[in-house]
């Protein structure tokens, strides 16, 4: 199979690839939607019916808590059960970038020879149209390839790993013994997204008083009423907790009123964020192309004009 | 002076007041201004004319490095040069912002006590219009009012903090002993914006260490035949090499041509900044506003329409 990425015929091939499970396909068309080359758009519309049928779980927490071990045990056990898991990694130090110890992705590769499991990084800086845009495409793709079960993994600081986490439909937060401040510093952040939490390392001491704090937040913040999202003990190393987590994971929300509204508000955000993607590059090739922006720096530089005016009068007739 | 904040005079009696070096009238307009009162844009246009004569210094580096301390010197020395002085504070952590140890502040007091120098803080999240635009604007203000050295002190981590610091005529960034490992990792985003490098608590062990690590990075950075920055010594708490720094400080750039670019990246990054910010709030007004979205969200729900084809339908006619 000849790829070429310029003709359209050959993205209609990469996405009937994709359908027919071909691994190859789902790589290439990945690489080329997440570099926008041109016709992605027209891509992504033909992946995008084939779409709507996979879970997409969301797992962040500090670095060092585990979440890569704690992946690769939910996805072998995933597997078990006879589903087809993708992994998106958003973290670059996470094994499954390539980021870890020796160590760490010996123990993990199990997961890296089963057929069941692809495995994809992501860049997490200057990703085009934004990480969130890009994981929302990257775990279409894999919805339509016919991975039923997607996971991403993402470090829990900066504003974009948290935009990252939001496109999932359930988001499990990982904490560890000994990082009690950390949970209050998280909260702000966090919180609102989180609908499961998961004491990793539970063999540790000190993992009892994580759980204590992580109930003493949730009642801090719960309105009442409102299901509290269940909190559980995992150790990833030991193979301990996992079964139990994948069956929460796996069960339906106890709370249908928030995975409505949070599903709405996704698709709110995935079609402004397109939107303003958009409008974005229109505007800086526009002006750009036209010499406007140039005359207007110039006349700013001379202190001849305002910023605020020239962008009015450059807006004029656009809205 | 009665001020109401609707009245388009109100506005002209505020800039006026500013122009007239009334501080209450700089504090109101500052506020007003961050918080996109209606009628913000007339004001900032009205001050703009006054504007241009300030220096403006960015002060960056990681948490603990000094930088606060660092601050409060300069300023006292710049007020002992007969200069006016305007600080404005990014991190929520600095004494400057209420957020340290009562020492430090104690410490700092004769700045506060200042007539010469004027501080505010500024709330790093969710500045409406973002923090960069946010800083730019209060530096107007501050240049209009009379301030003719600006510094904005901000911590070295984070886009956002980088962003911010990228509007500063002149950026010195805050090193200090035993950070060697830090200054690796400072190396891909700051390098490029620093202008200046200052090794703080040079009276700790370790301090030649740091200037020789910086001095490398430079080397292995630089472009053959291209000034280099300075790096310079301090102890901010016993008040050694400040006069040095404020002279280097104050002195004219060596590197003319950088600081040419330097300004016209500043003025487009500003322009498209206003411009999206602009183009946002009438996106998302316009259409939150008609129902299309929620129609849209409701065929995307269904599965009936791909975000993609979407937003193509939303902007046409728009762009």
């Amino acid at each position: 199979m000849k790829i070429t990425k310029t003709a359209e015929n050959s993205w209609q091939s990469l996405v009937d690839g994709v359908q027919a499970g071909n691994i190859r396909a789902m790589a290439r068309l990945i690489t080329q939607v997440e570099n926008r080359e041109p016709g992605w758009k027209d891509a992504m519309k033909a992946i995008y019916p084939h779409t709507g049928s996979a879970r997409i779980l969301g797992i962040t927490g500090s670095p060092g808590a585990g979440k890569s071990t704690l992946t690769c045990e939910i996805a072998d056990e995933l597997v078990k059960r006879g589903h087809q898991v993708g992994i998106i990694a958003v973290d670059p130090s996470s094994p499954f970038s390539g980021g870890a110890l020796l160590g760490d992705r010996l123990r993990m590769k199990k997961i890296f020879t089963l057929k069941e499991v692809f495995i994809r990084s992501m860049a997490t800086r200057g990703t085009l149209g934004g990480m969130s845009q890009a994981a929302r495409d990257v775990t279409r793709i894999m919805d339509a390839f016919g991975k039923d079960v997607i996971l991403i993994e993402t470090v829990g600081v900066g504003q974009d790993e948290i935009e990252v986490v939001k496109t999932a439909d359930r988001v499990m937060m990982v904490c560890i013994p000994g990082q009690g401040d950390n949970i209050q510093a998280l909260k702000a952040g966090v919180m609102e997204i989180a609908d499961l939490y998961v004491v990793n390392k539970a063999d540790l001491p000190g993992a009892d008083e994580v759980m204590a704090d992580i109930y003493a937040m949730l009642d801090l913040s719960s309105e009442a009423g409102q299901p509290t999202p269940p909190v559980l003990k995992t150790s990833a190393l030991k193979n301990q907790g996992i079964k139990e987590l994948v069956t929460t994971l796996m069960a339906d929300s106890t709370d249908s009123n928030r995975q409505k509204d949070k599903r709405e508000m996704q698709i709110k955000e995935e079609i402004f964020s397109l939107m303003e993607d958009e409008v974005f590059r229109h505007i800086r090739h526009r002006w750009e192309e036209d010499g406007e922006i140039a005359e207007a720096a110039r006349q700013m530089i001379e202190q001849k004009k305002d910023p605020y005016s020239i962008v009015a009068k450059l807006l004029q007739g656009f809205i």
